[in-house]
């Protein structure tokens, strides 16, 4: 049988990274080229003991039909919480759970975008988002990132060169890949040019709640008085991905046409999933949880960039990330970056190569990225001598 | 802030059941609306002693990101059961993990169909995933069920008359709405003129293990030397719905397919969720409980069409289903089908309007869909003397 695909499927491959994990499946291989939270961050027993007494107490509610808004005291925990924190959610706002914030991202793409319209987009970014809006053809426009976050003078070109663009996707705080953090100063340049030129943002913060250096910045979407900004979160990064239970928040009746999506797409987010994080929101001490991530990943991150201050060939620079869970690391120009890339994976240490991260094919980086999250301080120390030596021998 | 949808948000609503379950909510009504699986048939037990083991002894594979095919030993467990008992899966073939199988139909659509290519579905069909069809905009065209499944005949003049049509939607075995199980001789026929016409055909099998009457009947999948059907099954109505977790049976290219598309959609289905169903599968006695659901249900549709039979009036007939959660009545001609549906509400018993499960809105039947499995039998007795007297004092 020939298969005659949708014309959305010719743009889509699997994931680079995908290919790469593939290579780490050797046990020998070291790998910073996943995005998985650490394993000792898993608040194993809290869960355990959670979703024990959810199965014992209220089984049914667990186990049958729920709706597609999501699980309403997780709602309403998630609602107040935003607001309370981050002073996200106006009236006109309204959150709803999606299974993963990657759901929350395909949805609202789906709900705007027709083949060919534009989506603005930092370049680098999130390639699952990429791939999201791709699947949906849509014409992916790239704004540089600089060390401080998106170019505002390139957002304002991008955004002259192309008035009909309907969204904006960024991920403001410890960007993936770049590890950059928008500034203030940006986040409002921002805000302000996507609502003079009438273009949604798209506002991804899935490592908002990482940051183990530096102080917090508001999101855009606390800035949001016209309601332009879909907020996603996510509980992956601060609870369990495997669960995975994300949100939106965004104008009701945009979130209400993401309903009607989600209602055909998956019906509901896993109920029990949804009751485990409402509980472990509301019932266990959350804020000391949280210090407790920060603490570990301060830990790794300081290790891997001690380590590569220590080992790397000083012509590969990077910028240290205040939060999140990667370093964006640049050769110098005249080095073949994938080059570099499939030789560190043949030194059994993988890393991801920043062609992955760009919305284009075509599109050229001397960057790689590296995550600190997964591997343990042992690795983190022996990948990092592995692609000192690499670099040495190259440069 | 105006928004400017895409254009697929146009011919979407949100379900007419949907607003139908909201005069649910009212503890007065009886809903015979719903799809619910009983509240006892859940083994709320094992399901409890399944996840603490689980989240004791595997709490990180548990909580961690995982691949998007879904967990190795479930794809595994499925595909020798699926293989042995129903003789599905041949070389070609490869199953995957989906959440729920409302994400594999959605998933098959968007892998598929361009704006404007054409489904032929039963008429009526499911809901959910007509809608999930007209989210990418494809033409829909119904072919009428009868007593004994979809008419042979009207299929045959729909594929010539659909030259382009890409795929055939069905339910062979107690479809939703209508109750009706398609003939051996007729899912014979189905395969071969599909193939004849080069049509995949998207086989959903969520009652298959319901059936409390008769004797099973090959699926069309097991038929399929060619690689031209897509089989869904799902964990919703055998142990529980909230868990999410469904599954693609469906030649390995066009899998890989949909697992590009899942990749950008939630990157996996919930693993705990994927592990519960693995453990219940393997460890606990799987045919004694499908025993159990099976005396739950017939008992409970044995007691519906009982009731029917004494209280309903003899002008209003229906098709006694050999299994599944549904029965499909049929109001006589001349009397208003919606209106009838109307003043059950308000007389507080929930049923659901046939029109809702029409390919189009403009769609006309006098028939409307009854639920057994979500009342308790004290509701069934109380509602179905409800319709009673409404039926009597109508006609």
């Amino acid at each position: 049988m020939e298969y005659s695909f949708a014309s959305r499927m010719g743009g889509l491959h699997a994931s680079a990274i995908r290919e790469i994990l593939k290579f780490t499946a050797d046990p020998s291989v070291i790998s910073f080229a996943a995005g998985n939270p650490a394993p000792e961050a898993f608040p194993k027993e809290e869960v355990e003991r959670i979703a024990d007494r959810i199965l014992r107490e209220n089984p049914i509610a667990a186990l049958q039909y729920s709706i597609t808004e999501g699980y309403a005291p997780l709602r309403e925990a998630l609602k107040a919480d935003l607001s309370a924190r981050l002073g996200i959610g106006r009236a006109f706002d309204e959150l709803i759970i999606t299974s993963g914030a990657q759901q929350a991202i395909e949805h609202c793409c789906k709900v705007l975008i027709n083949p060919g319209d534009t989506i603005l987009c930092e370049n680098p970014s999130f390639v699952g988002s990429l791939n999201a809006f791709k699947s949906y053809e849509a014409n992916l426009v790239g704004v540089d990132v600089e060390d401080d976050g998106i170019s505002v003078e390139k957002l304002e070109s991008a955004l002259k060169q192309n008035p009909d663009a309907k969204l904006l996707y960024v991920i403001p705080t410890f960007q993936n890949p770049s590890g950059a953090t928008m500034s203030l100063e940006k986040r409002r340049a921002v805000y302000r040019l996507c609502r003079e030129h009438g273009v949604l943002i798209l506002e991804d913060n899935p490592y908002g709640e990482l940051r183990f250096r530096g102080t917090d910045l508001p999101t855009i979407k606390s800035m949001d008085e016209d309601g332009i900004v879909l907020y996603c979160g996510s509980f992956s990064k601060v609870l369990s991905p495997g669960l995975r239970v994300g949100y939106l928040c965004a104008p009701r009746e945009f979130a209400q046409k993401v309903v009607v999506l989600k209602q055909v797409s998956d019906v509901h987010t896993n109920i029990l999933a949804q009751m485990i994080c409402h509980e472990f929101m509301t019932t266990t001490d959350f804020p000391a949880h949280l210090a407790r991530l920060k603490e570990i990943y301060r830990h790794k991150s300081s290790l891997m960039l001690d380590e590569m201050r220590r080992q790397l060939h000083p012509r590969i620079t990077w910028v240290e990330p205040e939060g999140g869970l990667f370093i964006w690391c640049r050769l110098p120009e005249g080095v073949n970056m994938v080059d570099f890339c499939n030789r560190a994976v043949r030194n059994k240490v993988a890393v991801v190569p920043g062609t992955a991260f760009m919305p284009h094919d075509k599109d050229r980086t001397q960057c790689f990225r590296i995550n600190h999250s997964t591997p343990t301080d042992d690795q983190i120390r022996k990948g990092i001598a592995l692609l000192g030596e690499l670099s040495h021998e190259i440069l």
